[in-house]
C-alpha cells in the first residue's frame, strides 16, 4: 500500500475565513501525481498546544505530514520552537539558511534585520530545503521512518520549497514507482461530450494508465496518469497516449501541462510575426483583459473596440443599420463585419470578433441568454461561429472569450511560420 | 467562554486539489460574526469509517460541528447512514423534503428520479433545514448540547441554508450576545497608511467594538465589529462609528458590505442618467471588463477603446506625435488627452483613460514598472492622477483599474442626481 499523507495548516487567517486555502489544492494535486495521496487535511490557530496536538494526531495515522504557514518573520519562534521541542531537538543558526537570507535581502535592497536573522535558527536535527523565494527556509524532519515537512504559508514560496525540492526528496525517500503525467487543455467541449468521444480510447488503455478529466468554466484539462517500474518504457507509452489522444480532439486541443489559452495564441501570432486586434461586444473588454495580462503581448496586441453599443458598432467597424435591423446584433453577419471592420480599422493581420446574450436579460425566444457569435477576419477571410452558453452571465462571459481565442488559435495556426 | 467551532469538509474533489475549498473560508468568516469561531478545519475522504473518526473527534473538541458535502444525489446514501448511525437514529421519509424536492425539480421542468427521492430520507432525529436552492436538505443534530449541522457542499446552497436558517439557529441556541459589523469598502491607500490615518480613532473606539484591516489587490475593507447585549445600543453606536470612520476616509470610501467598485460606478450613472466610456493603455480590456460583469451595464457603458499600441492612441483618442515625442505615453498629457478624445468620439458624458508600464519589461529610471496615470473628462473637465504601483503585472492591472474606477465615482458623485 502507499504511503499517506497529511497537511497541516497553520493561521488564524485560514479560519476566520480572511484567506482561502489555495495551498492545500496545490499539495494535494501534486503529491497525488507522485502517489502520495493526501488523505487529511488539517487547518489550525497558530499556537502551540494545537500545533502538537494536530501533528501527534497526524503522525499517528500517516507517512507523510506537510504543513504550511506559521513561519512569517513575525511568529516564526513560536511554530519553530514547537517543532524543536516535539522532535527533542533544540533551535540552532544554520549558516546556509543565513547566507540565503543575506543574498535574498540584499538582491532587494532590503535591510537585514533581527528579526530575519532569527529566521536563520532551525532545530538542530531538521534537514533544511533552501527556499529560493523567500526568508523562512523549509524543514525536513524524520521520525520512526515518518516524514515532516515544514515550509511557509506564502504560496510561491511554499510552490518553490516543493516543486525544487520536496516533492522528489519524498519520492525518493519512499521509492514511490515512477508516475507520469501529461496533460491536455481543450476548450470548446464539455466534461461530457468529450467523454462520449473519447470511450473507446479510454476503453484501450494499458492497466496502469489512467484519464482524468478536470473541468472549469469554458475548458477541460485531461490529464493521462501512468504508473510503472520502468520509466522508460512509461515514457515511450505516454508519447503514443498522448499523440493518439491529440488527434481525437485536435480541435479542441489547445496546449500542453498547463498553459493557458491567451498565452498559446500569443505564441503562435509571435512565432509567425503577425498581430492582432479585437472588436468585443457581449465580452466587454475581457478577450482584451486576458491577452494583455501576457507580458510582451504589446508585440502582436494592438488594441481593440469594445463596442458595447450599436452606434459604436457602426462608427468604428463598418457595421450597417441595414444589418443591424435585418438580423440583429447578436448574427453571424454583424459579428463577421465587426471583425472584418476591426481588421481594417486598425491596421492588423487578424481581428476577432464577438456578439451575444450574455444574460440575464435581454434574451428572447429565438435568441435566449446564452446566443453567441464569434467571428476571426485574417489573410484566408472571415470565419465564424455560433454557440448556444448557459444562463449564468460571468461564465457566459469566459466562455466566449475562449471560444474566440480558440477560433484565433486555429486561424492562425494555418499561416506558416514566417 | 465562548462556544468554539469545527467544519468537517467531506470529498476527495479536496483532497485530490480538483476543487480549492471555499466553503470553509466562507464559514469562517460568518461563524466569528455572530461570535462561533471556528478553530478547526478538517477536510476528510468521503468514507463512513473517516466521517466517523473526524465527528468524534471534533464533538470530543467543539460546541458546533459544521460539515459540508457527501451529499450530493450519487452518495448522500452513505454520509446519511453514517449519520444516522452515529445519533443512534435510521432514516425516514420527510415529507416536507419531498415537496421541496418536488417543487424544485418541477420548477426546473426536471423529472424526478429515484435518486431524488432517496433525497428525501432523512436521520430520524434530525431537525431538517430546508435547502431553497438544491434538493439535499440541510440536518441539524444535537447531542450533549452540542450542536451538528450537515449541509450539502455545492456553496450556494450550503450558503443559504446558513444565511436563511443556520446562523441564526446557532445564534438563538447558544444564546450569543448580539454582534453587529459593519463593512466600510475602500480602495486607493494600503493597509498600512490607512492604519496610520486611523490610529486615533482606533484609540478612541469603545472596548466591545474593534476594527479589522481585510486587504486585496488595489483594496481594503475595514470591518468594524461591535459586541453587548443590547442590540438598540449597539446599533446606535454602530452608526456614529460608521459616519465618523466615513468622514476619515472619504476618499477612499467606495462603499458598504461587500458591494463592488464597478457596481458602486454603475449605480451612480445610472442614478444620474449618465454615460461612460473607456480608453484603456495598460489595463487593455480590465476596465471594460469589470464594468460589464455587471448586469445592466449596457445602460450607461457605450464601450471603450483599448489603446496598446501608440498609433491606435493617435487615431482613435487625438494623442498626438508631438505629445507621445515629448512627455512619452505614460504622462499627464497623454493620458488626459487619451479621456477627453474618448468623450468626444464616444459621445459619452465620462470618460476614464490608464497609461501606465505594467511590467515586468518596459521600465526606466525615470518611469519603472509600476508607473501609472489614469485620467476622467466629464463636465467639470479632466482630472488625473499619478501612481506608483510595485512590480506585479497583474496586480499592477488590477490596482490601475480600481485607481480610474474611483476617479470616475468621485467625479461622478459630483454631478447632481436627474
Amino acid at each position: 500500500m502507499n504511503p499517506i499523507c497529511e497537511i497541516i495548516t497553520i493561521g488564524d487567517e485560514i479560519l476566520i475565513g480572511q484567506t482561502i486555502d489555495t495551498n492545500s489544492a496545490w499539495i494535494g494535486e501534486h503529491m497525488s501525481m507522485i502517489g502520495l495521496p493526501v488523505k487529511r487535511i488539517i487547518s489550525i490557530s497558530d499556537s502551540p498546544g494545537e500545533i502538537r496536538s494536530a501533528l501527534r494526531d497526524s503522525m499517528s495515522r500517516a507517512e507523510v505530514v506537510l504543513i504550511t504557514g506559521g513561519l512569517g518573520p513575525t511568529n516564526d519562534d513560536r511554530t519553530k520552537a514547537t517543532l524543536a521541542e516535539f522532535f527533542d531537538s533544540k533551535l540552532v543558526e544554520n549558516r546556509v539558511v543565513l547566507e540565503d537570507i543575506h543574498h535574498i535581502l540584499s538582491a532587494g535592497n532590503y535591510p537585514v534585520s533581527a528579526v530575519n536573522l532569527a529566521q536563520a535558527m532551525v532545530p538542530e536535527n531538521c534537514r533544511v530545503i533552501r527556499n529560493p523565494q523567500g526568508t523562512a527556509p523549509g524543514m525536513w524532519f524524520e521520525k520512526d521512518g515518518k516524514v515532516v515537512i515544514s515550509m511557509p504559508g506564502v504560496p510561491y514560496e511554499m510552490k518553490a520549497i516543493m516543486e525544487n525540492s520536496g516533492l522528489a526528496m519524498l519520492a525518493d525517500f519512499f521509492h514511490t514507482p515512477a508516475i507520469l503525467h501529461k496533460t491536455l487543455m481543450t476548450t470548446g467541449l464539455g466534461e461530457s461530450r468529450l467523454a462520449g468521444l473519447l470511450t473507446s480510447w479510454e476503453d484501450a488503455l494499458p492497466g496502469d494508465f489512467s484519464l482524468a478529466y478536470l473541468p472549469s468554466p469554458g475548458m477541460v484539462r485531461l490529464r493521462i496518469s501512468g504508473t510503472g517500474q520502468d520509466r522508460i518504457q512509461l515514457e515511450t507509452i505516454m508519447a503514443e497516449l498522448t499523440a493518439s489522444l491529440s488527434v481525437l480532439i485536435e480541435e479542441y486541443l489547445f496546449g500542453f501541462d498547463e498553459i493557458s489559452l491567451e498565452e498559446t495564441v500569443g505564441k503562435a501570432l509571435l512565432e509567425r510575426n503577425l498581430t492582432v486586434s479585437t472588436a468585443e461586444s457581449c465580452t466587454g473588454g475581457s478577450i482584451g483583459h486576458l491577452i494583455t495580462r501576457i507580458p510582451g503581448s504589446s508585440a502582436y496586441f494592438k488594441g481593440g473596440i469594445i463596442a458595447y453599443a450599436n452606434d459604436i458598432k457602426i462608427k468604428y467597424l463598418d457595421v450597417t443599420q441595414d444589418m443591424l435591423l435585418e438580423h440583429g446584433a447578436v448574427s453571424q453577419a454583424v459579428v463577421e463585419q465587426m471583425a472584418k471592420g476591426c481588421c481594417l480599422h486598425f491596421g492588423t493581420v487578424f481581428s476577432l470578433a464577438t456578439s451575444g446574450i450574455a444574460g440575464p436579460d435581454g434574451g428572447t425566444i429565438e435568441k435566449p441568454v446564452g446566443t453567441t457569435w464569434v467571428a476571426v477576419a485574417g489573410p484566408g477571410g472571415v470565419v465564424s461561429k455560433k454557440f448556444q452558453f448557459g444562463e449564468h452571465r460571468e461564465h457566459n462571459i469566459v466562455r466566449a472569450s475562449l471560444a474566440a481565442l480558440n477560433l484565433l488559435r486555429i486561424e492562425v495556426l494555418k499561416e506558416t511560420i514566417s
